[in-house]
């Protein structure tokens, strides 16, 4: 089995076998993150660089990692110090790059569609690592595979996001992502944050976290963005905290295996409490693993690698 | 054959067999980054640094990769994450790193002569990746090997310099090696970023970018620093623009086959018009490949590599 | 021989025995970055993360280049660029971390205790690259390396350390180490800048350097950190400079072979006059090159090598 693309830009657009493949493969993946040598020869002499419009240390360590233990070379480039400080257009900097003969770019960038629009102008493969408010594949896809660790099967599992459905990509990706594995997905947070046409994608819409708590085998919690407080979106950290906060008396009603997800950072105390973020039910930090594996994999996979190889 | 120096300073006192064996050799090296395994082990254990005091995407990127393709271990360092804001003085922050025991200090400074500095008074060897307005001599290299690589030879070429000559280091570094090759150099500009006594190095000077166009087998367009715009320099962008803008109108006077380079980022719309820098003409991205494909060559001629050596 | 301890984290609590086998293998590391090919493959497939937030170019160089000569995949992450910009705190940022497999984290944070505090939650091998005013113990493990090399034995040797003695973190981990390895150490600088009851570490105190120039075999001259003037703890540079500099015409009561000694960078003209910092008895350079060698040889040590092992 191969991919179908040579490009990993969303979930929307992805076969769902693809996703099954990226899945076993990065089960393959995390057991050599658990080896005493951590590194395969798989991508010697392939040059992958990491191109971040917006700053992030788990996201871009995550890839840096991930390219690193399969032997590629990983150039890293963030804005500030780019020549992008000189004005430079994205597609500027990414044909010139291009012409260093690179094999992957993964790109993270402000601006919906900003990983297509590379991918359309690239002979090189494309990753997007986070684009605007659009998607945020690989964080579904390392949801997906976390879920999938400790419920055994995505379908039919309940998962509720919770939070700025609006404004979070990794809301949308898992939404797709959810919905191709079979998943039933509610989306819970302040009418504020919440899209006009969300049900159009198939899930469920609550404004009240309690009422859909004892259904949730995941409770997947989003990040709230403090920059986006100050510019009005919601009146007070604290309201929010107590209408939406995930919390230990408000886990009173779930189910006693219900997973506690969260793509991080965590604002402790805000969509979390640190107590369940710290918690039994907590797999923040499996989620982390596994997006190491699951960047691997895609690294592998996007490179020509297929499910039969050995690695 | 052998470089005469261990150091790449300038192209001022690089005695041309050196430039014929560097072009030579970076044929061989861009062969290897068209490979599928883009790699070889000729620079295993040996250590490079950049050590950038001025920020650049592509030209740090283009001397990472060229190490890491070489396989050598790259160390970057930039000046704004480095002890350059505790006020240490150039010398100490060289003394300290070259007691590290690196083989190659990639050094850009805003300071005509950094380059020199370091050379005499550390032992490794020292590549100048641009010293203020001074020189720019794997630039120039590039340059030279995207010349010949399109027009065969770059002896008797006519090459038109548009821009402001006088804070340009990449004017500098290719007027003595367009010069040393045998081309035919014009610069043309305003008067007021025209060095006063330009024709010493001898170049022909114009002031009008249509009478200079007819003749021309390469365009070398520079980059406006628009930093220096706001320093009185020039009084608008768009008279420069009207003025010396390269554009298609102004093409029509042109050779059919004429060159059309940059030296990036590019200006969109102020030194060059969009559809000349993407156009059948320019050569701007093979620059690029060619950069790495120069920077890989040096970096293997002055640790002792020859070009009787097979890679 | 094998190290106590998996992590590093001071020199108060390190067994004497530990200090011996650092520096016996630092030794045989030193020669590693001597050699024409500076690398050993003993940490290939480690992975090393260097977490800094403070900005530091040599100490981040110093680690980086430890681990590229082992092997070791070594990523880089400044407070500037992280997460930390959002508000994460450190136990989140180093459990992330964690859960991408490292094997070493080397961590700079402006807290007294981070390092001893992320050891304790992580099940990596930590060490500490200076936690605030409390340790900086592989600066003393280097500088009694250094004291090694020059005179042969450090128990008996007078150290004389000048300067801010209660801001820093080297003065304080050297008396630990100085004092473990049998020598006698006096701190002399300005009754401001002297912790209450420094006498109690069993070191000498005085105020006047002069009067302790004279039975020094090494002087250890502390940098003055400018920032902390700012902040008025000592009156006018000029003065510190005029009663505690070290300048040629002090030296002219010291011993004939005195050690200069300074862990960078310096303030030329303030604690340390140009002439001597670059003059005969200077082994400030040593102290560099000493450095990349007792990371090495900690990485290894700290990853289950022993003295027994061929490198």
């Amino acid at each position: 089995m191969y991919l179908h693309s040579k490009h990993f830009l969303d979930i929307e657009t992805l076969p769902p076998e693809d996703i099954v493949l990226v899945l076993s493969t990065a089960r393959s993946m995390k057991e050599i993150s658990a080896r005493k040598i951590k590194k395969v020869p798989t991508l010697r002499g392939k040059t992958i660089i990491n191109l971040f419009y917006e700053p992030s240390t788990r996201t871009r360590t995550s890839f840096e990692m991930a390219g690193k233990r399969l032997s590629a070379d990983v150039v890293n480039i963030s804005a500030s110090t780019s020549s992008v400080a000189k004005g430079e257009c994205l597609k500027d900097t990414a044909m010139n790059l291009q012409a260093m003969n690179p094999d992957i770019l993964v790109i993270r960038h402000s601006s919906p569609g900003a990983a297509h629009y590379l991918a359309r102008i690239l002979d090189c493969s494309v990753i997007n690592a986070g684009d605007g408010a659009h998607e945020h594949p690989t964080q579904a896809m390392l949801d997906l595979m976390t879920i999938e660790e400790h419920k055994g099967a995505i379908a039919g599992r309940n998962v509720v996001i919770v939070g700025d459905i609006t404004h979070s990509r990794v809301a949308r990706s898992n939404i797709w992502a959810l919905g191709k594995m079979g998943a039933e997905v509610t989306v819970v947070g302040p009418k504020t944050l919440m899209p006009p046409r969300i049900k159009e994608l198939g899930v469920e819409v609550s404004y009240r976290l309690e009422d859909v708590i004892p259904k949730a085998d995941v409770l997947m919690i989003l990040r709230i963005q403090l920059e986006r407080h100050r510019q009005g979106f919601f009146p007070s950290l604290r309201e929010y905290a107590k209408l939406f906060g995930v919390n230990r008396r408000r886990l009173e009603g779930a189910k006693p295996d219900v997973l506690i997800m969260h793509p991080g950072p965590i604002n402790r105390g805000v969509e979390l409490e640190p107590e369940v973020a710290d918690g039994p039910y907590s797999v923040i930090l499996d989620q982390v693993t596994n997006g190491l594996a699951v960047r691997m994999a895609l690294m592998y996979l996007l490179l020509g690698g297929g499910s039969a190889d050995r690695l």
